[in-house]
Protein backbone atom coordinates (compact mmCIF):
# COMPACT_ATOMS: atom_id res chain seq x y z
CA UNK A 1 0.00 0.00 0.00
CA UNK A 2 1.62 3.02 -1.07
CA UNK A 3 0.34 6.53 -0.90
CA UNK A 4 0.06 8.74 -4.85
CA UNK A 5 1.77 12.19 -5.05
CA UNK A 6 -0.60 13.96 -7.63
CA UNK A 7 2.10 16.55 -9.15
CA UNK A 8 4.65 13.43 -9.06
CA UNK A 9 2.66 11.45 -11.27
CA UNK A 10 1.28 14.86 -13.31
CA UNK A 11 5.14 14.78 -14.36
CA UNK A 12 4.99 11.33 -16.06
CA UNK A 13 2.85 12.23 -18.99
CA UNK A 14 2.67 15.18 -20.83
CA UNK A 15 -0.20 14.44 -23.84
CA UNK A 16 -3.80 16.13 -23.14
CA UNK A 17 -6.96 14.19 -23.40
CA UNK A 18 -5.05 11.02 -22.17
CA UNK A 19 -6.31 9.75 -18.71
CA UNK A 20 -4.10 7.73 -16.42
CA UNK A 21 -5.02 5.61 -13.64
CA UNK A 22 -3.58 6.02 -10.45
CA UNK A 23 -6.07 4.04 -7.97
CA UNK A 24 -8.94 2.32 -7.85
CA UNK A 25 -11.34 1.75 -4.86
CA UNK A 26 -14.56 0.08 -5.06
CA UNK A 27 -14.92 -0.62 -8.74
CA UNK A 28 -13.93 3.13 -9.34
CA UNK A 29 -10.59 4.49 -11.08
CA UNK A 30 -8.98 7.43 -10.04
CA UNK A 31 -7.28 8.88 -13.08
CA UNK A 32 -5.39 12.26 -13.95
CA UNK A 33 -5.06 13.64 -17.14
CA UNK A 34 -3.94 16.99 -18.58
CA UNK A 35 -6.25 19.10 -20.58
CA UNK A 36 -5.89 21.88 -23.17
CA UNK A 37 -8.06 23.01 -25.80
CA UNK A 38 -11.44 21.99 -26.39
CA UNK A 39 -13.05 18.46 -26.17
CA UNK A 40 -16.14 16.70 -27.50
CA UNK A 41 -19.74 17.27 -26.46
CA UNK A 42 -20.30 13.70 -25.28
CA UNK A 43 -22.48 12.17 -22.13
CA UNK A 44 -22.14 8.98 -20.15
CA UNK A 45 -24.92 6.66 -20.03
CA UNK A 46 -25.01 5.05 -16.75
CA UNK A 47 -21.94 7.33 -15.07
CA UNK A 48 -21.42 10.35 -12.44
CA UNK A 49 -18.18 11.93 -13.28
CA UNK A 50 -16.27 14.06 -10.82
CA UNK A 51 -13.81 16.73 -12.13
CA UNK A 52 -11.35 17.87 -9.37
CA UNK A 53 -8.71 20.68 -10.59
CA UNK A 54 -5.18 20.24 -9.42
CA UNK A 55 -4.20 23.29 -11.08
CA UNK A 56 -5.31 25.75 -14.02
CA UNK A 57 -8.92 26.84 -14.35
CA UNK A 58 -11.36 24.50 -16.48
CA UNK A 59 -14.48 25.61 -17.85
CA UNK A 60 -17.29 22.80 -18.42
CA UNK A 61 -19.56 23.96 -21.06
CA UNK A 62 -23.25 22.01 -20.16
CA UNK A 63 -26.27 21.98 -22.01
CA UNK A 64 -27.78 25.36 -20.28
CA UNK A 65 -24.84 27.44 -18.90
CA UNK A 66 -21.24 26.82 -18.60
CA UNK A 67 -19.11 26.44 -15.30
CA UNK A 68 -15.62 27.56 -14.26
CA UNK A 69 -14.19 24.91 -11.69
CA UNK A 70 -10.74 26.34 -10.22
CA UNK A 71 -8.05 24.87 -8.39
CA UNK A 72 -8.94 23.06 -5.07
CA UNK A 73 -12.95 23.04 -6.80
CA UNK A 74 -14.58 20.24 -8.08
CA UNK A 75 -17.66 19.70 -10.43
CA UNK A 76 -19.96 15.97 -10.22
CA UNK A 77 -21.66 15.85 -13.75
CA UNK A 78 -24.21 13.13 -13.79
CA UNK A 79 -24.61 10.60 -15.84
CA UNK A 80 -27.00 11.31 -18.91
CA UNK A 81 -25.67 14.98 -19.02
CA UNK A 82 -24.29 16.03 -22.01
CA UNK A 83 -21.41 18.10 -21.59
CA UNK A 84 -18.30 19.92 -22.93
CA UNK A 85 -14.71 20.43 -21.16
CA UNK A 86 -13.12 23.19 -22.31
CA UNK A 87 -9.22 24.32 -21.20
CA UNK A 88 -7.50 27.56 -22.32
CA UNK A 89 -5.01 27.04 -20.45
CA UNK A 90 -3.43 23.70 -19.52
CA UNK A 91 -5.60 22.26 -16.97
CA UNK A 92 -4.36 19.27 -14.29
CA UNK A 93 -7.38 17.59 -13.20
CA UNK A 94 -8.47 14.42 -11.14
CA UNK A 95 -11.34 12.60 -11.86
CA UNK A 96 -13.18 9.42 -9.83
CA UNK A 97 -15.38 7.44 -12.28
CA UNK A 98 -16.58 3.81 -12.38
CA UNK A 99 -13.75 1.51 -14.12
CA UNK A 100 -15.61 1.21 -17.56
CA UNK A 101 -16.20 4.78 -18.02
CA UNK A 102 -15.24 5.91 -21.45
CA UNK A 103 -13.72 9.26 -21.22
CA UNK A 104 -15.52 10.42 -24.02
CA UNK A 105 -18.50 8.53 -23.13
CA UNK A 106 -21.42 8.18 -26.07
CA UNK A 107 -19.42 9.68 -28.78
CA UNK A 108 -16.23 7.52 -30.44
CA UNK A 109 -13.41 10.15 -32.03
CA UNK A 110 -9.86 10.41 -32.49
CA UNK A 111 -9.62 11.99 -29.20
CA UNK A 112 -11.12 8.54 -28.09
CA UNK A 113 -8.29 6.81 -25.57
CA UNK A 114 -9.50 2.88 -25.23
CA UNK A 115 -6.69 1.43 -22.95
CA UNK A 116 -5.92 3.47 -20.53
CA UNK A 117 -2.48 2.99 -18.50
CA UNK A 118 -1.82 2.62 -15.01
CA UNK A 119 1.12 5.17 -13.62
CA UNK B 1 -25.39 21.65 -10.69
CA UNK B 2 -22.86 23.49 -9.22
CA UNK B 3 -19.59 23.38 -8.36
CA UNK B 4 -17.68 22.20 -4.73
CA UNK B 5 -15.14 24.78 -3.83
CA UNK B 6 -12.80 22.67 -1.06
CA UNK B 7 -11.45 25.59 1.05
CA UNK B 8 -15.30 27.54 1.29
CA UNK B 9 -16.73 24.15 2.61
CA UNK B 10 -14.33 23.17 4.85
CA UNK B 11 -14.71 26.93 6.65
CA UNK B 12 -17.97 25.50 7.45
CA UNK B 13 -17.13 23.46 10.56
CA UNK B 14 -14.49 22.95 12.87
CA UNK B 15 -15.05 20.16 14.59
CA UNK B 16 -12.67 17.22 14.63
CA UNK B 17 -13.46 13.42 13.31
CA UNK B 18 -16.79 14.41 12.02
CA UNK B 19 -16.69 13.92 7.99
CA UNK B 20 -19.10 16.39 6.01
CA UNK B 21 -20.83 15.02 2.35
CA UNK B 22 -20.11 17.34 -0.11
CA UNK B 23 -20.85 15.15 -3.33
CA UNK B 24 -22.44 11.97 -4.42
CA UNK B 25 -21.63 9.88 -6.87
CA UNK B 26 -22.38 6.07 -8.36
CA UNK B 27 -23.25 5.38 -4.71
CA UNK B 28 -19.86 6.70 -3.62
CA UNK B 29 -19.98 10.43 -1.07
CA UNK B 30 -17.51 12.77 -0.85
CA UNK B 31 -17.04 14.53 2.11
CA UNK B 32 -14.57 16.46 3.85
CA UNK B 33 -13.22 16.34 7.16
CA UNK B 34 -10.71 18.06 10.12
CA UNK B 35 -8.56 15.78 11.99
CA UNK B 36 -6.61 16.13 14.90
CA UNK B 37 -5.17 14.05 17.27
CA UNK B 38 -5.15 10.07 17.40
CA UNK B 39 -8.44 8.04 15.75
CA UNK B 40 -9.43 4.32 16.72
CA UNK B 41 -7.85 1.19 15.12
CA UNK B 42 -10.34 -0.31 12.90
CA UNK B 43 -11.30 -1.86 9.38
CA UNK B 44 -13.82 -1.81 7.03
CA UNK B 45 -15.53 -5.13 5.85
CA UNK B 46 -16.17 -4.19 2.57
CA UNK B 47 -14.99 -0.60 1.68
CA UNK B 48 -11.80 0.69 0.09
CA UNK B 49 -10.80 3.94 1.42
CA UNK B 50 -9.61 6.77 0.04
CA UNK B 51 -7.88 9.99 1.81
CA UNK B 52 -6.85 12.74 -0.15
CA UNK B 53 -4.54 15.52 2.35
CA UNK B 54 -5.91 18.79 1.24
CA UNK B 55 -3.99 20.66 4.09
CA UNK B 56 -1.34 19.14 6.80
CA UNK B 57 0.46 15.87 7.12
CA UNK B 58 -1.80 12.86 7.89
CA UNK B 59 0.01 9.65 9.23
CA UNK B 60 -1.89 6.74 8.81
CA UNK B 61 -0.77 3.65 11.00
CA UNK B 62 -0.93 0.35 9.47
CA UNK B 63 -0.46 -3.34 11.05
CA UNK B 64 3.12 -3.62 9.72
CA UNK B 65 3.91 0.31 8.29
CA UNK B 66 3.37 3.80 9.13
CA UNK B 67 2.85 5.95 5.97
CA UNK B 68 2.81 9.75 6.01
CA UNK B 69 0.63 11.57 3.74
CA UNK B 70 0.96 15.17 2.79
CA UNK B 71 -0.83 17.78 0.61
CA UNK B 72 -1.51 16.48 -2.84
CA UNK B 73 -1.00 13.58 -1.62
CA UNK B 74 -3.85 10.34 -1.35
CA UNK B 75 -3.78 6.83 0.35
CA UNK B 76 -6.15 4.10 -0.36
CA UNK B 77 -6.63 2.05 2.48
CA UNK B 78 -8.12 -1.94 1.50
CA UNK B 79 -10.93 -3.40 2.64
CA UNK B 80 -10.30 -5.54 5.58
CA UNK B 81 -6.83 -3.67 6.80
CA UNK B 82 -7.04 -2.30 10.04
CA UNK B 83 -5.41 1.57 10.48
CA UNK B 84 -5.60 4.25 12.58
CA UNK B 85 -5.14 7.60 11.39
CA UNK B 86 -3.32 10.00 13.90
CA UNK B 87 -2.84 13.49 12.69
CA UNK B 88 -0.01 15.91 14.79
CA UNK B 89 -1.28 18.79 13.96
CA UNK B 90 -4.57 19.74 12.20
CA UNK B 91 -4.84 17.66 8.89
CA UNK B 92 -7.90 18.24 6.55
CA UNK B 93 -8.78 15.49 4.21
CA UNK B 94 -11.37 14.95 1.21
CA UNK B 95 -12.60 11.08 1.45
CA UNK B 96 -13.57 9.03 -1.17
CA UNK B 97 -15.93 5.86 -0.10
CA UNK B 98 -18.97 4.40 -0.58
CA UNK B 99 -22.71 5.79 0.64
CA UNK B 100 -22.81 3.01 3.34
CA UNK B 101 -19.20 3.86 4.80
CA UNK B 102 -18.95 4.36 8.70
CA UNK B 103 -16.16 6.11 9.39
CA UNK B 104 -14.95 3.72 12.43
CA UNK B 105 -15.66 0.82 10.06
CA UNK B 106 -15.91 -1.98 12.59
CA UNK B 107 -15.60 -0.33 15.76
CA UNK B 108 -18.32 2.10 17.45
CA UNK B 109 -16.60 4.33 19.70
CA UNK B 110 -17.77 7.92 21.16
CA UNK B 111 -15.98 9.15 18.08
CA UNK B 112 -18.64 7.30 15.97
CA UNK B 113 -20.64 10.09 14.06
CA UNK B 114 -23.97 7.94 13.29
CA UNK B 115 -25.53 10.37 10.51
CA UNK B 116 -23.26 12.44 8.30
CA UNK B 117 -24.60 15.82 7.27
CA UNK B 118 -24.45 17.55 3.62
CA UNK B 119 -22.72 20.89 3.19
Amino acid sequence: MEKVNLVEKLALFDDYWSPRIVGELNGQYVKLAKLKGEFVWHHHEAEDELFLVIRGSLTMRLPEKEVVVGEGEFLIVPRGVEHCPVAGEEVHVLLFEPKLTAHTGNVRTEMTVKELDWI
